[in-house]
């Protein structure tokens, strides 16, 4: 297992940018990152196209950054009369990252219809949403892959099932991902996210079932107690009680030697400064995961 | 499938008295009930206590109550130093709960220590958590047995592990039932709140899996959109996102025939006059489940 104080593994903490979407644009943010040594970011697709897809391939490029990941496609349930607007949608998540030079684009694969994509009409059929999440990864996986383009299925904790996301457990994904490619012949995997899957009983046996050619993309943060947000108020790591070492320690025995994408979506940590939440992130990522 | 709109099936409506926990004692509670017509009650521990336990004893015999389960025995995981304590009080739980003449105990097995018994040295180790849990149930089953009260596993929302519930689906749940009583040889079931379970992927084959012998208890409420609390959100039925009546289908499917029990912890609702919850939880029960 990497010793990540070392200043040796600095270069495997990357910034997931919605950390700090309320601070700055990401142009600034990724300057903000290089100040912090900070080489390898993940940013959302709004604050990319806030400054300009190209505008930000050169910032990578001309930085020497890397990427951990882009998001995030998905959102699929819709209604018949959105289906192809969320087909267009994510075939051009799916561009995006190619052009970014993304290792996979993470997937938040969607609740309920209505809330996933507004103006979609009202239903509260959770499994029809998710034969609509199994019917649009599999289509949108024959374009990802013509673009060299892994899909990371992110299961998401349950308590975001209605808006965010039908997926819920890491077996509900890794099913998924048999489902649709059961030869195991690439291209779809898993961004396992500490947050999403710490409290499930079955988290160690389904990392050891998943492998690593299915482990894409491993994220942190952590769980506070008490938790005063579903969908914003998690916790810088260390702040909370997420085992994150025996977590990391399972997905780095299977081989993964990825990065270590950092993702507070707090109301708390934005409203800091944008310096101070990377210095305080640079010092957990090296005490606290 | 019960038609509980028709006015045979009011006599299945059960009131979990923590829905009004906030209004009234529990004997005020009752009377209340009684006024709507409600004749089966679920009471908490700690509503008991505040009015003394020979005093519901007679207020159920003398109002011609039942009740659908008493809540709640659990809470396991402490250190050393609190075991006996934690053992014991489950012991007064199951006695109180044959006292009341309840079905069974309902039981809310905890999460970490020192969040589940304050006073306990604080953890994150929710593996070890898990242990003490299945400890704590095989051993308390035969005090329970003894006293022929059947002990209910609730399965608690994710969102809840740390403070309430390392048992967090009806997999685990039933896997636990599993492995304290292979041969099914009864004491031993499964309390199911809609609330806890509707997100997951796995709930309809679990409930089959379970059977109507381990199906203990029923619990209704709904889940809104958005929440806004972790703990005391919850929403009444009818106003959120979750298909009681396909969860309803599928343990009556099973032979389960015994009461509906509205648990609604809500601050909202706690904030309302008490027959007017009462009121609008008839209504919602005859047509919203």
């Amino acid at each position: 297992m990497r010793d990540l104080s070392a200043d040796a593994f600095l270069r495997y903490l990357s910034l997931n940018t919605g950390t700090v979407r309320a601070q700055d644009d990401l142009l600034s943010i990724m300057e903000a990152a290089q100040r912090h040594g900070i080489s390898v970011i993940s940013p959302w697709r709004d604050q990319v196209a806030a400054v300009g897809l190209d505008r930000v391939v050169a910032a990578v490029r001309d930085g020497g950054f890397s990427l951990s990941g882009y998001c995030r496609g998905g959102l699929f349930p819709a209604d018949a009369a959105h289906r192809a607007e969320v087909r267009d949608d994510n075939r051009r998540a799916v561009d995006e990252a190619a052009a970014l030079g993304a290792p996979c684009l993470v997937m938040v694969v969607g609740g309920l219809p209505h809330l996933s994509r507004p103006g979609s009409a009202p239903s509260t059929d959770i499994a029809l949403s998710r034969t609509q999440v199994a019917d649009g990864i599999a289509e949108l996986l024959d374009y990802a892959r013509a673009a060299d383009m892994p899909l990371a299925l992110e299961p998401l904790h349950p308590m975001m099932a209605p808006e965010r996301s039908c997926l819920c457990t890491l077996r509900q994904a890794l099913d998924l991902c048999d489902a649709i490619d059961p030869e195991r012949s690439g291209g779809l995997g898993i961004a396992l996210d500490v947050y999403h899957v710490w409290w499930d009983f079955e988290v160690m046996p389904q990392i050891e079932r998943m492998g690593a050619d299915r482990m894409l993309a491993f994220h942190v943060c952590d769980w506070l107690v008490p938790t005063t947000s579903v969908l914003s108020g998690r916790g810088m790591m260390g702040d909370g009680i997420i085992e994150i070492r025996k977590l990391r320690g399972a997905v780095e025995a299977l081989g993964f030697d990825g990065a270590c994408e950092v993702e507070v979506l707090s109301d708390d940590w934005w409203a800091r400064p944008l310096d101070e939440v990377l210095s305080v992130m640079v010092e957990r990522y090296r005490t606290a995961c």
